[in-house]
């Protein structure tokens, strides 16, 4: 283990504690559960999950650093020479799951791999980002969320932002639905430039901007009221969630590629789901509204 | 188009009608609605859709003849090297989703690929199989189900029930969860030794030889009393039928990648369904008996 993936661990953990602590606290209601785990092929994690809470039907946040002998091929686009050499892999993932329709349901990811090659420096990267699943869509929350996301990224380049946010709408769409998932955010991947130092700066920035993103949004919407209408769609826009990430998230393929502990992949998977053959929005409804924020536009 | 497509277009056809006959006879309640159906890229389709019966929450009976400039890599395992050509596919897929958890969820497929090279012959195979996956599993209906497959299969030939059976416990398993989807059935594919005429029959005979096997299931389970604690159970294990047809299903997979109706395609989604982290299942339960039945087994 280099010094480097010591100093990611201890982030990455300073993270979740700070999550945590802050989604508790907007709950009010329920607190998380803490399963630590250990992976037989080696590494392990900590998966904490909130459940039925005041505001979060579900709510994870997982910690894993694993280590393997082969680095699977959904681990790197961009250096797939690497693919087959023994790697450290660590990372937090988390996922939220309000019950309230009118509360996006949000995603959150930090991670570093290092992949080690015989006679030569190590290779390392960063990856991560954040993203918002809006059902009921507001202006005012999504023009915020990216305002976050934009200030955050400022102090690393003014070309940052607009690089990531293309990346993170790339990333998140459904081709079979032509559809993205969500209203986008932060999406890196591969990022070693500017030294280690600097990637880690950048890094520790969005794991923190994501409550400066995320938390005011909870805030603004959890008192709307709601009824069956809008948690049928919520439940029905929630199986677009789950075909975007067992259809193409790379995260979830590395992690069950990669012989990872399945219950922490598949804690991004909504609690309830709905899905309803050749479903059709009512033109001018209130569902009708998300469509339109379903394609890539410039929020900032 | 070659005649011999045209021949297993009207055996598509012929089988499709019965089945949904059936379906509406079992059902008692619910008729299927038909979407008939054309794709911008070539061919197109007609989705039988059932819903809210008195048997089935969801019933699906799907017919579609594609064809494509490029043959998706997903397509054929045994033939790569046809990967890319010029191609037409047709099939019939039968995805039932009972509401008495007592009741089985079934599915079935047939279906037929040719693949056209310049100044060669048009290459042919057939493809199909049942599958059955019960939530609260009897000895005596996996017994009669395996039985019916292992009797239409012995006129072609002795060693076919045991290789088609074998197949269907490979393909059919999670990885991820070392798990069977369901207690199996029949898996074929690549299918064209005998000829044509012979590869036909049996396709006929496995369309026809489905309802002979779920039939009397469904007619001894549905009067079984059943409530939310069964409900609960059906939902979280629909959660494993989703992963699967997402993360393994080639046909789906096939479908999403070669510009398919998506509609149609994830049509085999249940129509509701559950995920719950870190599931437990009380030892000694009727739930806990599911397990012992999700790991091959010789049933005749």
């Amino acid at each position: 283990m280099s010094t480097q993936i010591n100093q990611v661990e201890a982030l990455l953990h300073t993270l979740q504690d700070g999550l945590c602590a802050e989604l508790v606290r907007m709950d009010g209601k329920a607190c998380f559960v803490e399963d630590v785990w250990s992976r037989p092929a080696g590494g392990g994690g900590c998966t904490r999950v909130l459940r039925d809470g005041g505001v979060f039907e579900q709510a994870g946040v997982s910690f894993s650093c694993v280590t393997g002998e082969q680095l699977p091929p959904s681990a790197t686009v961009d250096r797939s020479e690497l693919a087959g050499h023994g790697f450290v892999a660590t990372g937090l993932s988390l996922v939220l799951h309000p019950e309230n329709p009118y509360i996006p349901a949000a995603h959150a990811n930090v991670r570093y791999f290092e992949v080690c090659r015989e006679n030569a420096e190590p290779v390392w990267w960063f990856g991560g980002g954040f993203d918002l699943t809006p059902f009921y869509p507001f202006d005012e929350d999504v023009v915020h969320w990216h305002t976050v996301a934009r200030d955050l990224c400022a102090p690393f380049g003014v070309t940052v932002y607009p690089r990531y946010k293309k990346r993170c709408d790339d990333y998140f769409y459904l081709k079979h639905r032509s559809e993205a998932r969500g209203v986008g955010g932060l999406f890196y991947d591969d990022l070693n430039e500017g030294g280690f130092a600097r990637c880690l700066a950048f890094t520790r920035s969005v794991g923190q901007g994501f409550l400066d993103a995320y938390v005011p949004i909870v805030e603004r919407r959890r008192h709307i009221s709601w009824g069956e209408r809008e948690r049928q769609f919520q439940l029905y826009r929630r199986g677009r969630y789950v075909e975007f990430n067992l259809v193409y998230d790379r995260g979830t393929l590395f992690g069950l590629q990669s012989g990872g502990r399945t219950e922490s992949i598949l804690m991004s998977l909504p609690p309830q789901v709905r899905f309803e053959y050749a479903y059709q929005i009512q033109p001018g409804s209130p569902e009708a509204r998300l469509a339109s924020y379903l394609k890539a536009r410039d929020w900032v």
